[in-house]
């Protein structure tokens, strides 16, 4: 509750710089961050107000009142049923405010216009650069659920590579994973397990299907949970019963290339160099055309936060980001290979979240 | 100009009426709707551009180009990647487009922003307005789709109550219905399967736990799968081992309120009168207080569509509509009962598309 509180008080002394009379926070990961009250009110209102010279408020469906409450909110709850318009009922704390804090990647039209509506104000700053950057840095209890979101990914790969045989199809293995998974209290996955083998592999954004796992396929695993929040992310590839000369050659590609980008992932190392020392380690075995991707993405709440991992991106590296390592090459009648971790920046160097084995597996 | 499928050309039309010169639609769903592509880009740009007076085209990151491709698009496809600005690379499509159409309660601020900056344009129309009631009106092959959809619905219930038995967690049986329907090809869950037992079926945003099932409970399924791109839900609740007279006094009130909302659901029906026909029923025996929500939600693309089943809904309900009928009673320390199904207008009545039984089960 104290860093709940201190993550509150840096936005209020940002909006005190910017002389922002008012911002609202309505996406569920930043009302998440900023007060640790987690509620994804589909095509409902939730909303965060801070005032620069007011308390706070929470707006959210009247059914979640109780939730607001348990999380030791102790400010004002204005909690409205589906016949009512919530802007309407916060209308008159709007008087006097000029100027607007918005999250603009985030915020509909529709809301935007209710909240020129009620302020009659036609300023509006985009507050997600300064709740992005608080969130880029991560503190040490963020970084401790993140470890163990990390281990339960870990487990994750486990059970799956545990789990083929043949015959078995990529969802099957996929039906394990997650069940075994919510064996040990994962609520959720960060995203769409996928296991993909064979063909499938190399496709980038290939949807698990019926097909059955054949002998010399590559089988691709990616996965992550939310855990108490916070997601993770892991990529491993492994061969079934044999592996073909060049599938083992971009297996040790990618292998060395994830491991050149997280060797120079340290504390003032420009971003854009993260990327290029994979990219160039594949590129030098004229493979260059077959890694499509960035070579990762932050990660937090969300499972693609900043920084973005990119080859153009000038940012420099600080401890307490954390962020994906994911190189793959991807070759239509070969299969493709991807090795993803999470990253963390610690003081002098990085922490690697996730930790299964990287060494190639042929499954028998 | 020859716009390739019937729905384009209803919005086109739409927009000749309404003198809108281009119409820039982003979201996943309606993009989906528009055309049978199927992306979700995550942060970045997916969007469909139709024009008054040109052909239209697609926007998507270059890594979905093929995709595009084998849904049989035949227009123009400008594909990006993450170094290019995809606003830009437009930008000469917009010269003399004074009147544009958006989505209003999807489209971000951001992306508004950059519509606004490459087309000089201050006149935006909500085209959800025309999707909506397109959307609304389901036609037989999407209805069909539907069927399946509840029937994998129906499938995963069953599922669940066979697998309760003393001991067992409430994610476990998630774990068994989740598992199951994946090796029936079910893909992607509609919702986080609910599966809420004891005090818990009395919180309607109840989160599934490792709390094991008790004799006497209560125990609630809420799930839905994604067939071919179309949602089902269905809920049933069903006791473990022994009732109480006041649960089965509960279960009686809503499985007759639930009935008497279907039995009026016909062409012609005013949509509140089928909230009220469940609420009342439900008021005539003092429990009114604990029905919180509306009695249902449409059902298509997305889980929660138009029309939206609520008490002060005056709109008729029309043939080819499809929605939840869901009334619930939640007493704490008692438990929760909701009981749930799919239901489609057809020209003389209805038909209810989830047919797991209603009949009070008391698993032994």
């Amino acid at each position: 509750m104290i860093i709940m509180n201190n993550r509150l008080k840096k936005l209020h002394k940002w909006m005190l710089e910017k002389n922002i009379d008012s911002t609202i926070i309505s996406s569920t990961e930043n009302v998440f961050y900023l007060t640790g009250f987690h509620c994804n009110p589909h095509e409902r209102l939730l909303a965060l107000i801070v005032y620069k010279n007011a308390d706070p408020i929470i707006i959210v469906p009247k059914m979640e009142e109780k939730s607001v409450i348990s999380t030791g909110w102790s400010y004002d709850i204005i909690a409205y049923d589906d016949t009512e318009n919530p802007w309407d009922k916060v209308k008159n704390r709007f008087h006097s405010i000029n100027c607007i804090g918005i999250e603009k990647t985030s915020l509909n039209v529709s809301k935007y216009e209710e909240i020129q509506r009620i302020s009659k104000s036609d300023t509006f700053i985009n507050v997600e650069e300064i709740l992005n950057e608080l969130r880029l840095i991560k503190d040490s209890e963020e970084i401790s659920i993140m470890r163990d979101a990390a281990h339960l990914a870990d487990i994750g790969v486990e059970i799956g590579i545990s789990a083929i045989t043949k015959g078995k199809s990529e969802l099957q293995i996929i039906s394990i994973i997650e069940s075994e998974l919510k064996l040990r209290g994962v609520q959720k996955m960060s995203f769409d397990t996928m296991v993909l083998a064979g063909p499938n592999s190399a496709e980038p954004h290939g949807v698990p299907s019926l097909n059955k796992i054949c002998d010399g396929d590559l089988v691709l695993f990616d996965l992550g949970v939310i855990h108490k929040g916070y997601c993770s992310d892991i990529s491993r590839t492994v061969a079934f019963k044999s592996i073909s000369e060049k599938q083992r050659e971009i297996y040790d590609t990618v292998l060395q290339a994830q491991l050149k980008a997280i060797e120079i992932s340290n504390p003032g190392t420009l971003i854009k160099d993260v990327d290029l020392a994979a990219r160039d380690h594949i590129k030098s075995f004229g493979l260059g055309e077959y890694f499509t991707h960035r070579v990762g993405h932050g990660l937090g709440i969300l499972i693609h936060e900043y920084p973005s991992m990119h080859s153009l991106n000038e940012g420099v590296l600080k401890e307490g980001m954390v962020f994906t390592i994911e190189p793959g090459i991807y070759i239509p009648d070969v299969g493709g290979v991807r090795i993803e971790d999470d990253i963390v920046i610690t003081p002098t160097g990085n922490e690697v979240l996730t930790k299964f084995t990287k060494e190639l597996l042929i499954i028998k």
